[in-house]
């Protein structure tokens, strides 16, 4: 195990995560360099289709890694997202479109990041200036990944190179993308067998600023009232898992892909935080926020500078 | 100024730090953006025999950031090398080739590391990349810099990439490597019109692990002998800057670059983290270490992991 370099993407993977690491591995393998493309979670239902649309199997799931185990990170880079153990682990690489923070290494590494949409748009620029051609399979795996993080182009994270990129992907993969997109994207709506505990950790991250703590976890959904029929329970859990984790806050945000807004639900002693982020108070715990999104453009910048 | 994006190398600017922001300047001119090259300190004797030999004006000094104030950092990314300010300054982009530690955002950004010799090397992949020619003038001043990160390619933090661009600098900039090198860090090495103060202020940086805060200085000289003339004011004055800044320790590295060997001066309650990482014993406070040239390959890595 030690000497293979292992390629993932961050907790509670989602489609761009696990996209982007077995496109990672492949790319490395075209320019010489062996590595294995791993994940550190359950595979969701939005990725499930497609890797069952290509008929590949996931990346096996690992738990935890060795000291000094050589490890590319996708699509993440703090430590709190990360495998256990990342803090022994030896970073040699990264290639990611998120801020940097609680992230370091005691060695200099290879590290890619571009305010993009989508860690999959990256790693497409990657293929062009290596002057990889990109076959069918490599094609719908990078478009999956940016449909995903850009909800159909649709989030404000999405960038220019968002869009060239899914453009020129679509094409190679030979899929209609709103149809293919949607079929995708709903995919990944069938919240109901999910148990609300699973459901709050579906697509959880936990922040640190300082001392504090704190979780963002959003799903996406086609009727956010359909998930709000199981708010006293989704409450108690949070509330739950705030006590258990030492959080200052929980955010659940419930996102409507179709028309592009989210409920959002927050508790935790911090919960202040929201009507200074956005400018609205909560009522029962919960805001309804008109055209948000994106966790990382909408959501977190606003929270973390009112922590 | 708050409009114009500041471009700039870490405090005590060496070689690379000045040569790779003009640099960088240049190149994201030819790409559309308006950037400009600073410095946040004075310019080294090296380096000013590279402006001179090209007749160019060093790039404005300054000293701190506003909050605010949009940043590109080259050739560091560690908050406590970098600018006064730098916490609430927007970062960008970074171009660099070492460690990343004491570095966060609060957004995305543009950060390009890989673990090269210099800085410089990486921005002559970035040309190559963009598809843009080097005139004479960039290819001195990215050859000025590798020399020097790399003492003439003999540091053993030279790698493939730094030889293959500076032996195709040298052609375009019509320069003898070894006659132009040597006489570029023999510049470098008069080091005796400078106070004691100034000399072990010349390239020192400081680093952090945990609550612990520690320096590595470093001169290059061809006689060590010479330096250590001024041994015990040296250790005068470094006690002082231990005790004025509350460090644990301070390591003075005199370097012989013509015969690639190090003498250390150690001082601070933890100089034995030293013979923990060299397999050595200080005497009277130093210790000569064969081979040992580079502070970022051989000096910190094993002083930070003993710390």
């Amino acid at each position: 195990m030690k000497n293979e370099v292992l390629v993932f993407g961050h907790k509670n993977p989602d489609t761009d995560s696990i996209c982007s690491s077995i496109i990672h591995a492949m790319l490395d393998k075209k320019n010489g360099w062996e590595t294995k493309a791993v994940r550190l979670g359950k595979i969701n239902k939005e990725t499930q289709y497609v890797l069952d649309y290509l008929g590949i199997e996931p990346p096996e799931l690992i738990e935890k890694v060795e000291e000094g185990q050589e490890v590319i990170l996708v699509d993440h880079n703090e430590f709190n997202q990360s495998i256990e153990g990342i803090e022994q682990a030896k970073i040699i690489g990264v290639t990611d479109h998120h801020k940097i923070a609680n992230f370091e290494t005691s060695e200099p590494l290879y590290y890619i990041a571009k305010p993009y949409g989508c860690t999959a748009t990256i790693l497409f620029e990657e293929y062009k200036q290596w002057g990889h051609t990109i076959d069918k399979k490599e094609a719908v795996l990078m478009a999956s990944a940016i449909i995903s993080d850009t909800l159909l182009l649709k989030s404000p994270t999405t960038t220019e190179h968002d869009k060239k990129a899914l453009e020129e992907l679509v094409k190679i993969a030979e899929i209609d993308v709103n149809e293919y997109g949607l079929e995708m994207l709903k995919a990944g709506t069938n919240l109901d067998e999910f148990s609300v505990e699973e459901l709050i950790n579906l697509d959880a991250k936990k922040f640190e600023k300082g001392d504090i703590s704190f979780v963002i976890a959003q799903v996406n959904t086609i009727s956010i009232e359909d998930v709000l029929k199981r708010e006293k329970e989704i409450k108690e859990v949070i509330s739950k898992t705030i006590k258990e984790k030492g959080l200052s806050l929980f955010v659940f945000a419930i996102t409507d892909i179709l028309n592009s807004n989210s409920e959002i639900i927050a508790l935790g002693e911090k919960v202040e935080v929201i009507r200074a982020a956005f400018g609205k108070a909560l009522e029962n715990d919960k805001a309804f926020l008109e055209g948000v999104v994106s966790r990382k453009k909408q959501l977190l910048p606003d929270i973390d500078k009112n922590m």
